[in-house]
């Protein structure tokens, strides 16, 4: 099958510089669909020549090369410069791109930052920002396409559905590169291999990728579905994960859950004491979560535990906060309190501190609660505090989104 | 000043196909204190000739070269054999390596894929692997290194106190480098760098990068502090910043709050709408938190903001729940229900739906009340649901900051 060659240069000192590179899955995901495969990323720090360096080299060996970073108005800002080098072609300034910035921010006269966004690579077509004032740039050489693109997610990816998936259609006319994500929770990862196994024998011309996150794991087919098979490939894969499966692509276990309470009517509540409002806050990522989400309470203290959410006095006395006899009173008393159908609750110890060697750190209770009854869980996860809390947060969605009939 | 130039080659179709790349910070982290910049970092899929020909060209630009990946017994393993055509030598079977496995295994004959590990290029030094089967291997070539390590972390990380960080002192002997990261609130990005022009004029031979988020900036000063210089250079440009300036390093605005607090003995509560959790989340992602951090109220629907907050049916009736007075009653109503010296509000539209002429999607109101008294804030944030939320979080989290005393 025939497969685009892409390379993606990103860059910015940050990225060399302690922060992480987020540049890469999203732009495999939007390159998949148009048929190409990234077959090397570099990352660069804010240097003219290496940048140059990075983008000829790039130019050579790939049909598509996309610079990410270095659009904007500072001085570190250095791609349309080195692409400029690359391809041995001037940067000139284009009074329509000016017209444009001028027009958007009612400026008679663009002060110098802005000025010199609008300088264009000979040749280059500029692509309208949505979300800010640099200019994409598609240019082609022959058979090759080059693509700057601003540095911000916000930025560059609406470029995509506005301009470059068509762009990239029409100049190579790929076939599309079948990719289907598949998100299951409340198994390991080597669980989740064993059962998926026999599928990867069965449809061996696929690619499979296993990632593992904090309580979850995402299978990842992906290949030519010239014959349906990636499609048959993930029904089985489906299938052998059960009940575990709880989405595909972009899903969410909150968005899961979320879309059952919206088909049925039903409405939810949380009260969270460790995972201290992220899971409030992934249901409430989701849009749209108002029509389910009727609130929670983040009751760190015992007081407010009593307060808000009407724990008994006598429980957290005997049990202590981190007990099943909590996180029971927690989930009954937010569902009383927000008046939901559902409610589910988390108290335990998120660590690095406060565990005993009775109640260690990682150990966290559950409580859920709905129209036909509750049940309390006992977790112990081993790991950081944010991956404890990221655990607790996903296991209780997890647990929601299953009971929700 | 000396720094050694480092390049990192990253092997793995996973990295190119939907995973992220975790390599490069800790490399930096690692790197610095031992004098080296990375300049350049390069993700290869599983492909001989892809990662022999990044090697070669890493090997002609910088001083050391680490390769990470590909080191493992699989058929898509294929580091050793890279290097190998990279380098124009050979590889051989290390006998030594071999009795180390036997030993560590206990056992008598290696099986196959276990033969394949002790595989070491031509006067190479294996570096033993304290968590895993891969030996790490080091080779030196005029006044260049190539060093090929592990995947995981937990295998190659062990191998920079075990040897490397000897290996590297002593054949390179670079002075460390320094690096400040300021972090700052409350500014854009265009105004930052106007505040900070004079310092990097003042003390030219630091390098600086600005970096913006959700209503924040980073400015990160590195070099050699052999004369102090980037010391200085960090407080004049402290200085500059001013009251923005929030911390250094991995500070948060939640836990420059969360200081002042705790250094005052003062409790916080939250109450949240538009935000849903995400500022309590971002409370309690501190560690020792509980010891200020009461709890917070999501009241995403009326009933929830009249019934846990006290807010006025008639502010709601009136003004509707994103409103100037709603956020007022709401942080007034957080103080009081759990009992905290300060309590802090949101409530807007995260969009993308709900807007309309009058209150549009990204407008957020905030209350903030403390023992001196109580204010309220209205903004607007232009970008997506996830952006305004972020853009929320941290405004209130840095006023917050700004007014505890």
């Amino acid at each position: 099958m025939k497969t685009g060659k892409a390379e993606l240069v990103c860059t910015g000192s940050e990225l060399l510089g302690g922060k992480l590179n987020l540049y890469v899955p999203p732009f495999h995901e939007r390159l998949a669909p148009l048929g190409f495969t990234i077959t090397r990323e570099q990352s660069c720090g804010d240097s003219l020549p290496v940048i140059r360096d990075a983008l000829a080299g790039a130019l050579k060996r790939a049909d598509l090369v996309i610079a990410c970073g270095g659009l904007g108005p500072t001085f570190d800002d250095l791609t349309r410069q080195a692409a400029a080098a690359a391809l041995g072609r001037r940067l000139y300034h284009s009074k329509s791109c000016a017209q444009i910035l001028s027009f958007n921010f009612k400026l008679k006269k663009l002060p110098p930052n802005l000025t010199d966004q609008c300088l264009l690579l000979e040749g280059a077509k500029p692509l309208e920002n949505t979300n800010g004032t640099a200019f994409g740039q598609v240019l082609t050489r022959g058979r090759k396409m080059l693509v700057l693109l601003p540095g911000p997610r916000k930025e560059w990816e609406p470029m995509f559905p506005n301009f470059l998936d068509a762009e990239l259609k029409s100049f190579f006319g790929l076939p599309p590169l079948a990719q289907v994500k598949l998100r299951a929770a409340g198994l390991w990862e080597t669980q989740a291999e064993k059962l998926l196994r026999p599928v990867m024998r069965r449809f061996p011309l696929a690619a499979y990728t296993i990632l593992a996150g904090p309580g979850t794991v995402d299978f990842i087919l992906s290949g030519d579905d010239g014959k349906g098979m990636i499609g048959r490939a993930a029904a089985a894969a489906g299938k052998a994960l059960g009940a575990a499966l709880y989405g595909e692509g972009e899903a969410t276990l909150a968005g899961a859950a979320g879309a059952k309470l919206k088909a049925l009517g039903r409405t939810l509540a949380a009260a969270e004491s460790c995972t201290g409002g992220l899971a409030a806050k992934l249901i409430t990522d989701v849009p749209g979560s108002s029509a389910y989400f009727l609130g929670g309470a983040v009751a760190y203290s015992d007081r407010a535990k009593k307060k808000l959410l009407g724990v008994k006095p006598g429980t957290l006395k005997q049990n202590g906060a981190v007990s099943a006899g909590c996180a029971r009173e927690m989930a009954a008393g937010a569902r009383k309190v927000f008046g939901s159908d559902y409610a589910f609750s988390v108290t335990g110890i998120a660590g690095p501190d406060g565990g005993t060697a009775e109640k260690p750190a990682g150990l966290v209770f559950f409580g859920l609660a709905g129209p036909r009854g509750a049940s309390v869980f006992r977790r112990r996860f081993r790991g950081g505090r944010s991956f404890v809390r990221d655990c607790a947060a996903n296991f209780i969605l997890d647990e929601l989104r299953k009971i929700i009939k």
